[in-house]
């Protein structure tokens, strides 16, 4: 394995663990390819995949997987916390080791493409393979999500970028793009006051006045019973965990509210624990060179895309 | 590379780069053994070579730099705040992949015999691989150091494991053996004054009442002007290093001072990562599993060793 993509689709099923598995079994399969985690979560309604592979096999899988999800999913009994548009939400491909971004918009494209065509759903390109600036970032191509899009798809604005504009009638639209590595990072909170966390991710999102690079929304977590700061880090390697999080303890402390856990939704980069070590033991010069199994990988002949 | 074991020897060198050099040369023409890291540090006037490889490569490598040390290094001129016994001072193996601590064990006895019949330096067991309880842990092996060890080493207590109870005239004596990972960690003052690095290190260790699995020395760093706190973590699993640097943080509060930097000497092994995020960020549930770059080294067929 010379050449290494990592895909990272989002679906619209965090409840039946069955299509759950029939999702992650189509990944399995597929030769070539490795899944490496399965993440979901009820009260999101959705799950996460990460696999990883050469090129070619990885979009096969990711395929594969959109179309059981189409099969599966009907977006017209739908209802989770989170946003999404679709049975099949965004299918991401993250360039890791000999492979350029150029390659992955490309990926991003024909998978686009062979959705439309063989499975009738309308897809949108965000983030390197955005087609215009303002589809570079998901909450825009989501706005309305599966109910609002079903009308406002036909306006001109709001065309997708591949395919017809209508929606499939069970399986919504979806969003393929290419991407650097990202952080899906919640954080949940000593409250089950959704107004705290929707305050606190006012704080610390982009949007609306906080850190650059950051995505958030708070929610409640009905199975818990207790509110989540949800995030994206777009550029950990810019905007790091450690700031996010120590923000987010911050704004908690206002309300006297604690952070009781944090999660990490799919894999994370060994780059951001290195971060975090700097940043919290304050060792100033220490980097992925002095960390055994990133010299082991080395070593191996494993050139990762090192992210500036 | 299958079967990997990791060398970490230390030399009472820390001052001339073309000594450190030389030793890091010896490692570097070794064939099979990959030179990862090299340390050092004047005031400890000591450095670190950090090398992995198949068993009898590494070996190998271990016996040129002892080799080119015992050539290059005068035991008589040396004067460091690091305790030590001979100018190779110690040589530990670590079981990394495919290897057991009972070979790692039968390497150290191995080279120390090749030690002292090839260089004619005396040779103490420790870790694993003490041939006595009370050889276990270094600091009990290096008591008087260097020139204490001269005249106490022809006491039955002190003989060497291998060799004859006489020190080399200018090279000392080495300790040899096998042991876990170990992180070497140091810790910077906002003071000059050692006595309260000293006092810090007195709270913080095993031997007088601090944490298990913790060794720690308050020592003056001089060409910084400022006080150390100087640590080994001998078992990072269980007494991990965000629990020793919370309560360096609390000694040295009680004295107005502050942690300014910490360090580590050589490597660290990504799973010491995983638990500084668990710690810090509250990811209650996070293990290397959710790694990205652990999984890839996994596809790769490198199964590490795991510490419980």
């Amino acid at each position: 394995m010379q050449r290494i993509v990592a895909c990272v689709p989002n679906f619209s099923e965090g409840r039946r663990v069955e299509v759950i598995e029939a999702l992650a079994g189509e990944v399995r399969r597929t030769q070539g390819v490795f899944l490496l985690d399965v993440s979901w979560d009820p009260s999101h309604h959705r799950c996460v995949l990460t696999f990883v592979g050469e090129p070619e096999a990885v979009k096969q899988a990711a395929f594969a997987s959109a179309a059981r999800a189409v099969e599966l999913i009907n977006m017209e009994e739908h209802r989770g916390v989170h946003p999404r548009i679709g049975a099949v939400d965004v299918i991401p491909f993250v360039p890791l080791a000999n492979v350029t971004m150029a390659e992955c918009v490309a990926l991003a494209k024909d998978l686009g493409r062979e959705i439309w065509e063989k499975l009738g759903v309308p897809v949108y390109l965000y983030a390197e393979a955005a087609q215009r600036p303002e589809r570079r970032r998901l909450p825009e191509i989501r706005r309305g999500e599966y109910e609002g899009l079903k009308e406002t798809i036909s306006l001109p604005e709001r065309h997708p970028d591949i395919g017809e504009p209508r929606l499939h009638p069970t399986a919504g639209a979806t969003v393929v793009g290419a991407r650097r590595p990202l952080i899906a990072f919640n954080v949940y909170l000593s409250t089950g006051d959704v107004v705290v966390a929707k305050n606190i991710a006012r704080a610390v999102r982009e949007s609306s006045g906080g850190l650059v690079n950051v995505q958030a929304r708070g929610v409640r977590i009905e199975h818990r019973g207790i509110a989540q700061v949800t995030m994206n880090l777009l550029d950990p390697v810019r905007t790091p965990l450690p700031r996010v999080f120590e923000l987010v303890l911050a704004e908690a402390a206002r309300y006297g509210v604690e952070v009781v856990e944090s999660e990490i939704v799919g894999l994370v980069p060994l780059d951001a624990l290195v971060e975090i070590a700097r940043h919290y033991l304050r060792i100033h010069r220490f980097s992925r060179e002095k960390v055994l199994d990133a010299r082991l990988l080395e070593l191996l002949g494993v050139q990762l895309v090192r992210w500036e």
